[in-house]
């Protein structure tokens, strides 16, 4: 029997966002994960170049390869080979790449609930078991050093992810270090997705390689490098993981985009153009958390960095699908719904992501709160 | 327990040909199944057009699902609607979704050996059992209704693939009519490897989605449509698969890469550049087919499509991996040896690839006339 797997909720809020979009209606896009920017101009430009000089075969691109572990050396200290840079077509194809190196069917894999919902379902597809840990406001929605200890018997695996999705917290280093040295003595082999890493307001996140050299880590440009339909990410695997995760890496998936690879390359040292973004998401994150208790959402987790603000809803609506999409038809905001990150609390959250632009939140706020105002003030509760 | 997977052996010989190239030797590369010409100009127009003028978010192009069911119902009188064409990031994540939405692990799937070798590692790498059905030069080395309907028991799935990597060879139309009748008769799940449709020589290849619209079709613009490292494919499902399908690809791999979309929509439209690349392969097996056996090789699949030519070297050597890394360092031909599509009996086989200029087969013939006249002048016999 195959698994039964849950399509993404948010994709009929999409589909139903760009039919009102056709239809000339305004509509702030808040409910996908993705920066509105595009890559950086002179990624761009390196991508015209080739599009002209290359015919573009299949290929893996050594110097990335090679500049990923420069920025891996300089970001945290950590030295990897080029040969431990496994590029592919995004995060999720090197989250797949990863399970199927570590683990066969049947397998456990610890996570956070609410995280983000591929891992659930791809461990599910994969007939590999997700052990999901509910994690609340007072562990900042993560995983734990003391919760991967209590595990009783251990688990295969775990999937950790900081900053993570959909609540943008991060786990100081000193439980990062604690959560390593647990794995370490419990033989849990860790996947770590630093998909957001170099977004973040307040610390940058640090990275468990720094104290698990036999940890596989997941990134990937869709998010601060901000190259989103690219479709490019990579895998950074253990030395003794290089054989079977290459052999894997061949078979199932050959190469990642050609095109990509080179403009990649030149992304990386965009830094003013990214640290842009990155300024940006800090004035949209400061306009909404304070803007949001004044609406009555006072519910919301630490937005230590990604883009994203989840927010507690449960005082509007007993379903926050429902809400999205009433919002959404009312107001033209378009938000995700909290069920792909939380089959059992999602239905009490929304999920903000602001890598939109200043204007774009402006404006949402001002929709919501006369909205909000409007439903305050006795107008009929929300219901499926 | 994970899976052992072997890793191509062609990529040792592609790194020593690129270690030689490096060194200034003149390198003839046809030991790689990629057309050496690029995309149509009027798809890299259109994504020169695209890098200026679109930010490139998760997408999913409409219009190029539409353009690949017209092109179906053309090419096969086969009528689908756009929500069954899942688009992907090569054939490779095609054949992963496509084993991932029909088998759980255990499952057993029939396929011909010699075949692709991407085919039995994905399987071993998902934990499913290759079941490899041994096809030599009486049956073509295609799979057959006779074989298949022979297996005791009858297993979950096949994989078909006509036109064939290695050897090129089509499954007639009638015969590919009668497979699917005792795949419908006995139960057996098929999926259709049609990556090589629109290359043939004598008659077109015929889709097993004509008579059996419950099979899984996969195709790419790897090969037709000359686009490699712009990793685009698609998987068709049939209407009751819609829904498992699409929920594994939005977990499993998001989205493919949003540029080579647009330029392949167009890239469909560009028919005179495709045949003249076709035109090519056609010259370039014509002079392979009328050279070959004067340089001994007698033994070749009937080469009825793609741009492989498969080719028994037994005479020469009882290990063809050696004899193509001698080929390569004494003559700069790139060969691929056959182990990597038959672990039996490859050994004994060679793969050339002509999708390189006519210019460049003529003198790869050329220098291997050299060659073998020295070798079969009574030189040292090749070994490991």
């Amino acid at each position: 029997m195959t698994a039964q797997i849950d399509p993404f909720h948010a994709i009929a809020l999409s589909r139903r966002a760009q039919e009102l979009k056709a239809q000339g209606r305004s509509i702030i896009a808040m409910h996908f994960g993705q920066p509105s920017t595009g890559a950086p101009p002179a990624a761009i430009a390196a991508a015209h170049h080739m599009l002209d000089t290359d015919p573009m075969g299949y290929s893996e691109n050594e110097a990335l390869k090679a500049r990923i572990c420069q920025h891996t050396r300089e970001t945290h200290g950590v030295t990897l080979t080029p040969e431990q840079i496994i590029l592919t077509a995004g995060a999720s194809p090197a989250l797949v790449l990863a399970l199927a190196t570590l683990f066969a069917p049947g397998a456990r894999i610890a996570l956070a609930r609410p995280g983000y919902v591929a891992y659930r379902n791809t461990l599910k597809a994969l007939h590999m078991i997700p052990q999901e840990i509910p994690c609340g406001p007072q562990v900042r929605y993560q995983l734990t050093a003391a919760a991967l200890a209590a595990l009783d018997p251990a688990p295969q695996g775990v999937i950790i992810a900081s900053p993570a999705n959909p609540t943008g917290t991060i786990i100081p280093a000193d439980e990062l270090k604690a959560i390593a040295e647990v794995c370490q003595a419990r033989g849990i082999a860790v996947i770590s997705d630093e998909i957001y890493h170099g977004l973040h307001f307040e610390h940058p996140a640090a990275s468990i390689a720094a104290h698990m050299p036999e940890a596989l880590i997941i990134n990937s440009f869709s998010k601060y490098w901000s190259m989103v339909g690219w479709r490019l990410g990579w895998l950074a695997v253990p030395e003794a993981l290089i054989e079977p995760a290459r052999a894997r890496m061949g078979n199932l998936f050959l190469t990642p985009p050609s095109l990509s690879q080179a403009a990649a390359l030149v992304a990386m040292d965009c830094t003013s153009d990214l640290e842009a973004h990155r300024a940006t998401y800090a004035r949209n994150r400061a306009l909404l958390l304070e803007a949001l208790p004044s609406l009555g959402l006072t519910e919301i987790a630490p937005p230590d960095g990604a883009f994203y603000l989840y927010a507690n809803v449960a005082h509007l609506t007993s379903d926050s699908q429902a809400l999205a999409h009433q919002i959404l038809e009312d107001t033209g905001v378009a938000l995700a719904p909290g069920r792909d990150f939380d089959p059992e609390n999602g239905h009490k959250y929304l999920r903000f992501s602001f890598a939109v632009s200043t204007t774009e939140v402006e404006d949402a706020i001002a929709r919501l709160r006369v909205w909000l105002a409007q439903h305050a003030a006795g107008k009929p509760s929300m219901s499926g």
